[in-house]
């Protein structure tokens, strides 16, 4: 099959341009670039040089020549060519936030905007979290071409921490609190102030405090798996900070607990951890094993290990380790910002439409450094 | 005065060395080093070449030589030079843990695991968190020689940020979670293998997550704060990460809002903020500002201005920055961990205890890079 | 085939895991330690996790267990392992110095301190840069269990900017220089002052300045490739320097030019290149790129680009860039230490020895970040 | 005296002011921008906050209020407020390069593409790099106010690991390499691709390969030297490149050695540096230390340490370390590019012009991290 990428010179793409170039179904590239058309992607990116090369076309022209098409546009930006694979009769993964919502159009319009320039499209579209929706994706995919809206980076190791917790019936009620920190590519390409090297090196950063466009996105999906199991939808907080390092997402994930584990709270602070806690936290952990068992690219680490962005480096891995303390629920979640916060994960939605392996081309064994 | 460092060839006693250097009072250094004893601290240090030389002597030979010590041991390592020093009738400010928990040996021992060496030194004790305790340090500094149980570095961001949500009478009751990030240097200058370079850079990671030592003092400086103002004792959830930068702690710290404030936590993740949300905000900043009016060392930021870790590099400056979001409080703390956070605080405390300018010696403008 | 690699605990031998896991002839791997023996790979590297496990056993288990075996051991320390192997009739890759000299144990001697071990041992040790000795090896490894001397990080990215410059005759007499920079893997995983986070981080330091052990290997392979075409043997300075990243080597290598282009010296620093300049440069390069031809790893930059180490990362290329500048050829080399530096190139032999294609398991697209 | 700064918001312009609010002769600060005019200096830099504060003027007002003015400017936008301050009958530092080539306007085209504005400026203009001309600095400011031109970061390095070698008779005549490293805030605060954080951490790039403006100015600095004490003129080669570190600029430098010493290249890469090689080194170390004995920022290091960036820190030293090797004197110096080389040799400056201490404001000890 011939893949296509519209956007391919911005970070997402480019990733997805090398993610592609080693997966066995794909035979091809088309690369098309609205801002940088008419060069070539090697010049763009010399360290593709000798392996990979081309010219950027138009996004036409990426849709005429594909099989199948990532979008890695700004929001807002692409709608008439998702219309357009429709009606080609190929299926789109859009990187962008144009699909996250679904019919939702309002949320999207209050922290985007702006509205849908073709609301219609949502009838073909579906949000592309495998571990929230695989079937749906499969049986849409099954029907007809479908576009499928690519998680964000944040709400992806954002949710896949919360899951279980609402599944397994862990949260208790209360505010669950989402604090994450971004390695810098996930500003993307466009120099800026804050990814100026003196001005982010050396130093760590809150940014859009409460306020960031990734809040409804993790709400979004937090409150349709509390639907799914007939629980409370939790009010959230999230917080982003930018950090110094080129790749990663840690998501530190606060969920109050119930019950006897709940009521632990008062001693937190006074003595260390005791036998119970780490008890209690065990059998959490199992609890996150077992919702996990079947996920391909998901690492529930055991006792003594903690999520680190530095262990899932370059790839789909999303690491989930679960602690216990003063009656909170800790759940510390690393993934890849620009594979499986990104480009990887479109990689493993396409493999979900087309009916291939769902890790082929995602096998990369992560980098330590 | 001659002030003596025992303890100096660590990273807070070089970085007490330095700013003692430029400390006006000060018109001598006396140097000791229990494991360097007999080498010289320009060996140890090339960087103070030229600037500070000299040899490493003995703790005996320091308090020997000196008006006034820093401590600058491991926590348990030190009692004997604080009854030393008080027997000799001179001050001592201590950086370890031994003197943070005044007469409480139960905590101490139940996280540091032992108990103290020589319990009665605690009656010349006090806690020096300046923005805490710095009336009763100067009562007691006026009656005679003092111990000063100089704070963690964690403990001080996060109390700092706590502190007027308590006074200003903001918090509503419920867990407060304290959210760090540490630069390396934090982990002192013994190579192991969670500070070697290719371990920790690009990478962010959280460790004893909800059993750091530092929480229980946190919690002791949030229940005097909030016995003072006859305020509920908050439940704390505290979680430390480590992030590949040199110098800085952030922390991100979550409190439960009352009233009409906390009511707005339904609403948080489903639209942006409201004007009502910033009006809210504006009036919690203004508590925050007035509570620390008279504070030299405490910068609350103005609208627009998040607080970071970059911008109050190398200075004894807190900065704060307060958000609201949801329902609830976020305050984020930055300090340079290893001088608010170690060294610039053991100065600010001896300037407290001496009766000089307490920021003298302390003057220095952040640096962005 | 069976893959062995003696020494997996280490950065290098970790490398190799991760290539081997990949790569489509090795059917399994069996993994050995001497100093954590016993324990399991996945423990040592929680980045394998769910990707690659299984138990660290002794050297001889290895052997036992392989068709092909990689020693990744300190210099010094494998010697009885590569008889082994011989005895056992299957090959070995090495990465310490010990097979790097051929029969010059006078050289080795002089700067490892100690003799060959097993000096017979070199009548089947042949030195593994492919770009110098592939035929050789591949002759050697026709007629029987060979071991590869697998070069060392500085002397390949050094030798191979300098080869086409003795080959194409434009060396001129004369000192060459090779100024290089290595990310901090290159130092190992056992933590150490040099490494800690806080001393090399932001800083860029040279060390053993003319004295590095690499020195006499990258003069061995001048002087082969010297006499291999007839041209004078350059005197050789070397300084290697430590730079704040986790991978990669920077060379640049300060080469005096024969008659017309050695000629424009004395005008150097007074005016901007001129068109002449360039000229001569285009000239150069097309000599450098028609030397490498056929070489599978190496790419001659365009005009324009210059060689860093930002773009080889996780890759097994060398990039090289020419200049010319006041008479001198200054050639950038750039690599990623941890792969054509090390691990990377140590496939590519087993690649030759075994006749595979030699870009097998090696085809990762150099990663932007 | 107020001390005027035009240019304030740039990197250069920032370190100055943060300087200069340390320096005891001076009792206030008038802040100039040309891009920002208008808003105030604290809002640039919140670091700047609750310490230094105040509206951004015109050049003209910051002229009209100064007693001393400093120029940060880009080369070529500034020489009207030079003459505007010799009219007031005030001295100027200025930071660009129009004051660095004298009456050699020819080679500042050459290099800058555009000539001088007003040429008869530089009848009171002076090179200011003190280790060079110190004594005409005085001269001239004694008779009048004066301009002064300081130096580049590169060439400030660069000149300083030349100078004894020239003077001291050590060069044999051949070409002097220089190889340096600088950090990312050498490129100013604009934002651009090359300081895009993804783009330049975790990777070591040269840039203007053997055509850097500042060659011409280390040309210019050590055509004078040997002119002062006869020597021949060393044509030169100089490739500068990035380094992923904020602050620091490190020169690697190698020049040819005289008769017996120069004679050992031969040897150098076939043994370890032999006894011999060590007497001679400290010899030459010998040298440096004696010809720079007098200077209060220049430390030559004791055998046993080369000059890295990290031990300058914040301060105004150069350090410089000796190596002998292969025939070849290796010369390593290291600065502060934003202090020795921008903003702290501008204070050095006016300390001469104004005949203070030539210490005074740059007092700061250099921090390890």
């Amino acid at each position: 099959m011939i893949a296509g990428i519209i956007g391919a010179a911005g970070y997402a793409g480019a990733e997805l341009v090398r993610l592609l170039h080693g997966h066995k179904k794909v035979s091809g590239l088309s690369l098309g670039s609205v801002s940088k058309e008419g060069e070539r992607i090697e010049n763009v990116y010399p360290n593709f040089l000798s392996k990979i090369s081309g010219p950027l076309v138009t996004p036409e022209e990426v849709i005429a020549a594909s099989d199948l098409v990532f979008g890695a546009l700004p929001s807002g930006a692409g709608e008439q060519y998702a219309q357009s694979c429709l009606e080609k009769g190929i299926s789109l993964i859009d990187l962008s936030a144009d699909f996250r919502f679904d019919d939702d159009e309002e949320t999207y319009e209050a922290w985007y905007g702006k509205g849908y320039a073709i609301p219609e499209l949502r009838k073909n579209s579906v949000y592309g979290l495998p571990e929230l929706n695989r079937e749906r994706i499969k049986t849409m995919a099954a029907s007809g071409p479908v576009i499928v809206g690519n998680p964000g980076c944040y709400p992806t190791g954002a949710s896949l921490g919360i899951f279980p917790a609402l599944a397994k019936e862990l949260y208790a009620g209360g505010t669950i609190i989402v604090d994450s920190a971004s390695g810098i590519t996930g500003g993307g390409r466009a120099p800026q102030k804050s990814f100026h090297f003196p001005e982010c090196s050396d130093s760590v950063s809150p940014y859009k405090v409460g306020a960031h466009r990734h809040l409804p996105e993790i709400n979004r999906n937090v409150r349709q798996m509390a639907a799914r199991f007939k629980r409370p939808v939790p009010p959230l907080v999230f917080t982003p900070h930018l950090a110094p390092m080129n790749r990663g997402i840690l998501s530190t994930i606060y969920i109050p607990l119930h019950g006897e584990r709940g009521a632990l709270s008062g001693e937190a602070a006074i003595r260390p951890p005791s036998k119970e806690t780490e008890t209690h936290e065990a059998e959490i952990r199992e609890l996150y094993s077992s919702f996990y068992r079947d996920e391909p690219f998901i690492r529930v680490l055991p006792q003594g290990l903690t999520a680190s962005t530095g262990r899932v480096r370059q790839s789909n891995f999303c690491d989930i380790s679960v602690h216990l303390a003063g009656g909170t629920l800790i759940v510390v979640t690393a993934i890849d910002n620009m594979v499986k916060g990104a480009a990887g994960q479109a990689v493993q939605n396409m493999n979900i439409v087309m009916g291939y392996d769902e890790a082929e081309g995602l096998e990369t064994v992560p980098a330590l450094f």
